[in-house]
């Protein structure tokens, strides 16, 4: 009987769980579930004899130690910050991890150590981090191993709202944390890389400056640029890549209508609101616009960033109902980006039948001999329910697949790992096709970053 | 004979040397002027037998120490963050300090200390902090006195080009630390008061919210909200008063043209750019924008700002020469705001001829036996030429003033202190009066913050 044990039970556990339940005979595996809060994986397990649910505190070191040294493997789902004390004893332990998450500097820092104890810490192999590194990965050896050389890399990912649920004006609901989507893309410009020259973007620009992208039969998106355009050179070996952009997917007018809040303030992070309790969502917005009792708070707004009357964005506005005078935010002492994001969860929650969507998609430019080439690829995700959600399966079966894989020693190589090496993508990029996560790839004429051609 | 150590020569040192040398004869006065560069210090001083010029490098305690101890009364004319280790000095041999700057908040720190020891750490004392404390709270102690109550408090100061000597299209110049002008504003939203509502505009709307003053002979002006508006409510006694805003003035379009710079992401000064030193003055403009090379860097500018090509911004973007493929930024590893700072100063740094001016405007609005009334009052002071600049002497005079009234006991509670109780400011007001420095006020009908009032 090999043993798992999961840590964390949250909205990315299902497939994750279902996978290795399902694995369970066939593989000869045990699964304890580890979490403060118990109910819902109970009803992830439902009684299956093959797991075991627990109620473990990560801070508390003696349950959590004796819940490490009685695995075989650890995969951590906490929330990242959490993920170096479990690390940390796994590597003490001897036991192989995996998570989700982007490797932290704590986490890099514990790779000797890893290497010395034989133990493989896998880390970044959800979606965005984790599929999106392995499909790039995977056609970037492909064009090496064939002669090429990379001359661009562009790659969009985007957590959306599936076209059958898809019923406001925003065609935007949350579907993961809400709180990273209130705040995305602040903290000094978005930089990336153009046809060899820098391009940086400051935050108050990054939602007027995107571009846009067509998926068949999902139609048009659009793409505005990550922080971290610059992050995965040297790991994915693009030294001399000319043009680099990540980016993250929206559907075509989110981010104009997106661009009036950060306009406003109102995603700012970085102070609170004395009485915000007491405010309604109208003296919300009232608090980011001058001073005029003679005139309306919808007129100054308007006025302030020449919103006319008949534009669509004012319809999405008056959508999200930011001008109640009734409706109050109830939060003491909070940041305009945590009053924002109760206004938007009253309207951009999942309801129950509701499903979600991953989107992803790369461009590929190489020279070869000579001549130019592009690949562009693109994976399609939607969701099943509420409960076995798009996110939760690109998150959760890589992060399955490579815990078995590593169980099974398909996966060998110790330390601190992010999945670009074929050992790892191969076997788990071939597996996700059977559950339906495929990439579509052709071939299209090389036409570098140019805004004309696009 | 007193002895009067100044630490720190700058450009604000002349007009107070020249007014304790002045005074010297007749007060007894030895003054000691200590800085790691003595060129200037000597300049000033021109052999003046009751002056005495000694290199001091404040971060060599022997030295420093020694200085200190020899001396009556302590001037720190040091950058701001170098005062604490003189005024530690200084608590701990007794002597009497003054400064132009913030109190710090180590500086703080010191009050109970200075106090047991009888010792005056007096700041803020300059202008803005310094002449804006004292003319305000001479106006608001008057009205509290006669039985009235603040209900609006509006301040605004400025450093510009006297209008001999306003020869660009901004109608600006640096006049002081050139950084701040560049980064003034940065760093969470301002915050202030208007009519009982607190109102927030974050950086990227900060120069698009402005409004206009008229100074009788000098026409008109805007002011754009400092961050700190509420920094002085309960110092001032204004917790009842129900609009609160202190701004930073400017001649009429300087922010409109300004704003560019904050929405292209050029005042920026939390990253570096890694080529800098090669970059062209237009390299660095385009870096902030699309890349497109089948457009020139101006009209993508134009384009994403929506800049007609007659607009008066547009000619003070040419005019600063930004767009120019020759000049080179020669500055390695530079932020954006530190880039952005070198190419300003080609075009407003002050010539030999240059005069500066000292803008300063006051409102009161206030209440008495159930009536409203309004008090505006205002002072600018224009320079002599580049030593006696209006800075300097805004400055500097109420420093030496204030010094001298130290050492003559008119001024005598000890503590850390800033310039608002009747005691110091009554004599400091009353000798700037002396020198020019004068406010003008008037009775006008009071009409609250609203803005088709103004």
């Amino acid at each position: 009987m090999r043993k798992i044990l999961i840590i964390g039970s949250g909205k990315s556990t299902s497939y994750l769980l279902k996978y290795l339940l399902d694995k369970s005979e066939e593989e000869n595996l045990f699964i304890t579930i580890g979490d403060l809060h118990i109910e819902h994986a109970q009803k992830l397990t439902n009684g299956h004899k093959k797991a075991n649910v627990i109620k473990l505190d990560v801070f508390d070191e003696n349950s959590r130690k004796t819940a490490i040294q009685n695995a075989d493997i650890v995969i951590s789902m906490l929330p990242a910050r959490f993920h170096i004390e479990v690390a940390k004893d796994c590597v003490f332990y001897g036991k192989n991890m995996v998570t989700a998450s982007y490797i932290s500097p704590e986490m890099q820092n514990l790779n000797q150590e890893a290497i010395e104890k034989g133990v493989i810490l896998m880390n970044e192999i959800g979606v965005d981090p984790g599929i999106d590194h392995m499909s790039a990965m995977q056609v970037i050896d492909k064009i090496r191993d064939d002669g090429g050389e990379i001359i661009l890399f562009e790659s969009f990912t985007g957590g959306l709202v599936a076209p059958e649920s898809d019923n406001n004006l925003w065609n935007y609901k949350f579907t993961w944390n809400p709180r990273n989507v209130v705040t995305a893309g602040q903290g000094g410009g978005a930089k990336f890389l153009q046809e060899g020259t820098y391009k940086y973007i400051p935050y108050n620009r990054l939602f007027r400056r995107t571009e846009f992208l067509d998926i068949e039969n999902f139609g048009r998106f659009e793409v505005y640029a990550n922080r971290d355009s610059l992050k995965y050179q040297t790991i994915y070996g693009l030294q001399n890549t000319k043009t680099l952009y990540r980016g993250t997917m929206r559907r075509v007018g989110f981010s104009k209508a997106w661009h009036i809040f950060v306009t406003l303030g109102m995603t700012d992070d970085s102070y609170t609101i004395d009485d915000s309790e007491n405010m309604s969502y109208r003296d919300f917005v009232n608090a980011f616009l001058p001073y005029s009792p003679t005139d309306s708070v919808e007129l100054k707004l308007r006025y302030q960033l020449k919103i006319d009357q008949d534009d669509i964005v004012w319809n999405k506005l008056i959508e999200l109902d930011i001008f109640n005078p009734n409706k109050k935010v109830n939060l003491k002492k909070a940041t305009p980006a945590q009053i924002l994001q109760k206004i938007l969860m009253d309207s951009w929650t999942l309801s129950q039948k509701d499903k979600d969507m991953i989107v992803m998609y790369h461009k590929f430019g190489y020279e070869k001999a000579g001549k130019q080439y592009q690949i562009d690829s693109n994976m399609v995700t939607i969701g099943q329910d509420q409960t076995y959600t798009a996110m939760a399966k690109t998150v959760g079966l890589p992060v399955a697949i490579a815990t078995l894989a590593i169980l099974n020693k398909a996966i060998t190589t110790p330390g601190v790992q992010l999945p670009i090496n074929k050992e790892v993508y191969t076997p788990i990029l071939k597996e996700l096709q059977n559950f339906g996560i495929t990439f579509k790839e052709k071939e299209v004429p090389y036409l570098g970053y140019n805004p004309l051609n696009h």
